[in-house]
């Protein structure tokens, strides 16, 4: 029986997280869990599965909550809560699936607690993979990644030496625009946007889906984890979403992971590892039910924000920082409709323009950079 | 550096296994060549790479070599001289690469002798797996598969547990005739069928792919070296060969290897494995120049060859030993022009139905059934 901690609970991976901690009962007791201030999703969760804590963003929410539960539990308000539970001697997993830069701090805290680690929170890696890494190699952490395209790499390289890796390729879907051009995204609106083809995901994802930033991401987030040079990591267009993504080592042979678009899969496989249980949520893949697969090349032009990842990837210091600060805000912005689809790259390009860089920032820096960033984003996008 | 053997060399499994020793001449040594009668091919090779010991097929082909060659080497005649190349102390790697069940005795030789084998003798395992496996398992030896189907599967497993597998889907590029219908089998030349689309191999297994047999042997040599009965044992039609094969897990996530369809790759890999070395004799996957995938279900009313293999491999016994003798001789048949190309598998189709099946035969009765029935096709088919 393994003790998880979920860490952003209501959101679309936490509930996903959710439905595996039911299907395996004898195997998951969900012994943390934290979220926003969804009261109304969160209660019959918390109902059915009694975690021993639970925590919230804020002292109303809390109140709220337990005033509409049926059973004694501790709850607790704020941020700081969080670092108790993700180290109590009790836990085994933390499920890190907080949106944004503020699954830092606990990633930390669940690093030196040596708690098995799933992880969805691509964002912590991206602003800051030097110091989580750092801690990670440590205290021998393996990060395992709840992305569908770093599942699929983890599992490409079980039993294999990275030394012998020549590249990997992680896939896109593309998003909702992808067979749009550039001129025909000018109009396009926040429902259109909220669409994605193949996956069903969380706002801020879909829309990073639609700009490429969320590719942009993944690669810095690749760099990081599998601790591979940029020039060793390509993405290509796949529209199917079947292939995961891909490992090519030295002697040219291809390891790929396919599977249907559910990220609930990748979700038990970090929950399971380094074992597999048996799925039966979805059906699963039938190749001979779309018969093709396709692949394509990606643009840089296409897709500008693919270029910017990978530019403030290779520069390093503070610049991933500033790229992921200034995306979530300019995500949020288009998301309340501050700024039109287009808006976002440039208010991105525009943060990254100005920012001068600083090389190995501490902790302190670079919350003081996201924080900047964030608010400049926030008065020149209004 | 790794000693080895190399059986059946100047096929083409042989020569590429050549290429490949040539390639890394730090890392390989060509201790012992063994072939049938092809002097010319095999002089050349001889001088260059100047082998320990040299094992030809008879006394005839010994003096027309030892006249030829420029060096002292120790040549001996016959199969009896393979017993004591593949079991010699310095030797470290076996490459069968014979033909036809002439395999089989150098291969329970050389796993009684713990070397490292590199399996390209599949009709081996159809004809006799349970007693090679029986081997294998009491000496502890890894068949490293070079059929890039199964040198595939391995792949996927790396790093795997077998009792995590719900099936493996092996992959078919259809063979010379994939696109006719079986009514346009009727006339087809010898030389329609030796062209296949994607591989370039010896004359026998292209026509196994033809026939598909090819497949179905794969199926039954799966069953064998992976331990996995026929019903997780999948084919599918996939045109490309980009996808060599395919392994599903409990949990619904698929691990494939894709490459360029170079046989050499896979024979490097049994060479090297653990490790994997550069290889650079041929251009890389590149996804993007094929851009489509294609998969296609497998009809047995086309391919009557796959599913009597995979009756004689579920009933078992000396079943399968009936299917490839008669496969093999009907084939040479066939390449003798005395057959047509529906007869191959009307001739093993009446072996089967006229047999009597012999619950788990020891090796004395499988050489005798082998010959027998090898004795009667050629007989039927003249």
């Amino acid at each position: 029986m393994k003790n998880i901690v979920l860490l952003g609970g209501t959101g679309s991976i936490g509930l996903q997280t959710i439905d595996i901690i039911k299907e395996h009962p004898n195997s998951f007791k969900l012994y943390g869990f934290a979220f926003g201030t969804q009261v109304d999703v969160a209660k019959p969760i918390v109902e059915e599965l009694k975690p021993e804590v639970i925590i919230v963003k804020d002292e109303q929410t809390k109140s709220l909550l337990q005033s509409s539960l049926t059973y004694d539990v501790k709850v607790y308000a704020g941020v700081e809560a969080l670092s108790d539970v993700v180290t109590h001697p009790q836990v085994d997993v933390v499920v890190n699936a907080l949106l944004g830069s503020v699954g830092l701090e606990p990633t930390l805290q669940a690093i030196r607690s040596q708690k098995q680690i799933a992880f969805a929170n691509k964002e912590t890696l991206v602003t800051a993979g030097h110091l989580v890494m750092d801690e990670a190699n440590k205290y021998g952490v393996d990060l395992l990644p709840v992305d569908s395209e770093h599942a699929a790499i983890h599992q490409c390289l079980r039993g294999e030496s990275l030394k012998e890796l020549k590249r990997m390729v992680i896939t896109a879907s593309g998003g909702s625009f992808r067979d749009r051009n550039r001129n025909e995204l000018i109009d396009v609106t926040k429902e259109d946007a909220l669409k994605h083809p193949n996956w069903s995901m969380g706002a801020k994802i879909t829309i990073d889906s639609a700009t490429m930033m969320n590719k942009g991401l993944e690669v810095i987030e690749a760099h990081w984890l599998f601790d591979v040079p940029y020039n060793q990591i390509d993405v290509i267009m796949h529209k199917e979403s079947v292939i995961h993504s891909m490992v090519e080592f030295v002697d040219q042979s291809v390891m790929a992971q396919l599977g249907t678009p559910d990220m609930r899969i990748p979700i038990q496989y970090a929950l399971t590892y380094p074992d597999r249980y048996p799925y039966s949520l979805s059906k699963g893949l039938d190749l001979l039910s779309f018969a093709t697969l396709n692949f394509q090349e990606m643009s840089f032009e296409r897709f500008p924000c693919l270029k910017m990842a990978y530019d403030a990837g290779r520069e390093g210091g503070s610049m991933p920082t500033v790229l992921n600060a200034a995306n979530e805000e300019a995500v949020a912005l288009f998301l309340n409709d501050k700024i039109d689809f287009l808006g976002i790259e440039t208010l991105i390009q525009k943060q990254l323009e100005q920012h001068t860089k600083i090389n190995s920032p501490d902790l302190e820096t670079i919350i003081s950079i996201d924080q900047e960033i964030r608010e400049r984003v926030r008065r020149e996008g209004s």
